[in-house]
């Protein structure tokens, strides 16, 4: 059986009790270590939790090598570690996939993801439009597929959970071009950094799809001691720090829910600029919208 | 310190071994089950499992009297337990908001909700818009908000996670009427009478949100032994039986990936008639939108 059990966000004990219990009683553990990190717990932390030894499985072996992860799974146990949730990323849908292929059974062993948890900075998760993306853009490479799907989120008022790029195990150009497997020190983007990038693309683009006044979350280290939440405006968040990762981003929706707000206040660095940077979006929707049907009954 | 403790979704050992630690020092624990039920363990498996009691917190004790909930957790440890994730439903913002205001502090430990959970049906998470509740239809009360948010996500090519109804210690009119604390048996909407609700109001809205070939799959016992998922138009799945609670549906966006239908056909009532639904979506958006991004020209 291969198990894929999520690790939850930060600390070693944030696994599932059942989760732990298959991981202890498997025949290897792999921890999948490239598209997160536990923020608060490295793999000697996790052997010496367990009790055993994690096996780190980088992408080149998990998107290239999936069938040494895969081995012998139809007669032993193996468990795939994976932080957050298993369905976080699109990679251990491939793993799955090529379970079914070779017909080895598998579980997943579910558990929080940043998807969920962001919840706790007050945000109703039922105002969320479609998760996006920020890489981490390079003088000559700056994709920007986010920008349309913010745009589509603000539209209808939705907020946008923006996950922000991790590198770890990257190589240099040169390292790669010569062959030389020598890896960057690992690079979790900042929240400056991604509002920073967020506004050089609306100023390239002009759409309006937010701007620097649109009212913003910063989320830092969610599910750690040190979690921490902003609220402020996408421009005043270029400028602050943000301090150890990891980060993510939401970018607001006009829809918000008065509790919404009233639970942001708190987080906001200036409370009469953050409250009416919304009061305006929410005016500016108004203006621009047919009257918006009634409110979702509380039930 | 108030702890908002996440169960998970089915049994008791998926709580997190933080959680389960924090569970077995505090004085006091709270079950709030009104909102989702956990689907393999019951009040007392928990106390079992926890090795002491847990108070059951119905709605009203939650809504109204919040205060004995909160009360002297200044100075002890007190958690309430929360199927899923803390952050699933409005209420505990409530009860948060309510414990700030009386200089409480609070914690929170997540786990896995259904919001993303449901990935493990192979729809990637962040292909998903905004998520809807659909409750219990009347004769004369049939609430359809959830329409236009399908309608919105749907245009935009998302998928829609529907929440279905629960009702846990209702009181009928009669009962309610004469002050009688009787209380019907617990009901959870099925996958059945979810997409029957949905194609009723697509009967009177007739503003093709959705029709009967739109494809679906429906999420039964998610994140238990009998877990279950079906991919099949709403048409079928208003004929399915589908077994023990809970579920919850999705309704797929035109903007589907290659990898999701790979691994959704699995589930296929019939592979070819799910295929073409899904075929003949595409085929549609690509008729009514430009090819790159959503239309700006309506509103």
């Amino acid at each position: 059986m291969l198990y894929l059990v999520g690790l939850g966000l930060s600390s070693v004990e944030d696994i599932t009790v059942r989760g732990l219990k298959i991981v202890q009683r498997c025949a290897r553990v792999y921890l999948e270590a490239y598209t997160s990190i536990l923020m608060a717990a490295s793999k000697e932390d996790l052997e010496s939790f367990y009790g055993r030894e994690v096996i780190l499985a980088d992408r080149e072996l998990v998107e290239s090598s999936s069938d040494t992860i895969l081995e012998d799974a139809d007669k032993v146990d193996v468990a795939f570690l994976v932080v957050g949730d298993p369905f976080g990323a699109t990679t251990h849908t491939d793993l799955i996939i090529r379970a079914r292929s070779l017909g080895i059974p598998f579980e997943a062993i579910h558990n929080a993801s940043v998807l969920n948890a962001v919840g706790a900075c007050g945000l109703q998760l039922y105002n969320f439009g479609q998760t996006v993306s920020l890489v981490f853009f390079s003088d000559n490479w700056k994709p920007d597929s986010f920008y349309d799907r913010i745009k589509e989120n603000r539209k209808i008022g939705l907020h946008t959970l923006v996950l922000l790029d991790i590198k770890v195990k990257e190589q240099s150009f040169e390292n790669m071009a010569r062959g030389r497997k020598i890896y960057e020190p690992p690079r979790y983007m900042n929240i400056e950094t991604a509002a920073s990038q967020l506004l050089e693309i609306e100023d390239l683009r002009k759409e309006e799809a937010y701007t620097e006044d649109t009212p913003c979350v910063s989320v830092s280290r969610l599910g750690s001691p040190g979690q921490k939440f902003v609220a402020a405006t996408l421009g005043e968040l270029s400028e602050m720090e943000s301090g150890e990762p990891l980060h993510s981003l939401v970018i607001l929706g006009h829809r918000t829910h008065e509790m919404e707000i009233e639970y942001l206040l708190d987080f906001a660095t200036n409370k009469i600029k953050f409250q009416k940077a919304v009061e305006t979006e929410v005016e500016a929707a108004k203006e621009l919208q047919p009257p918006v049907t009634a409110d979702e009954d509380d039930d």
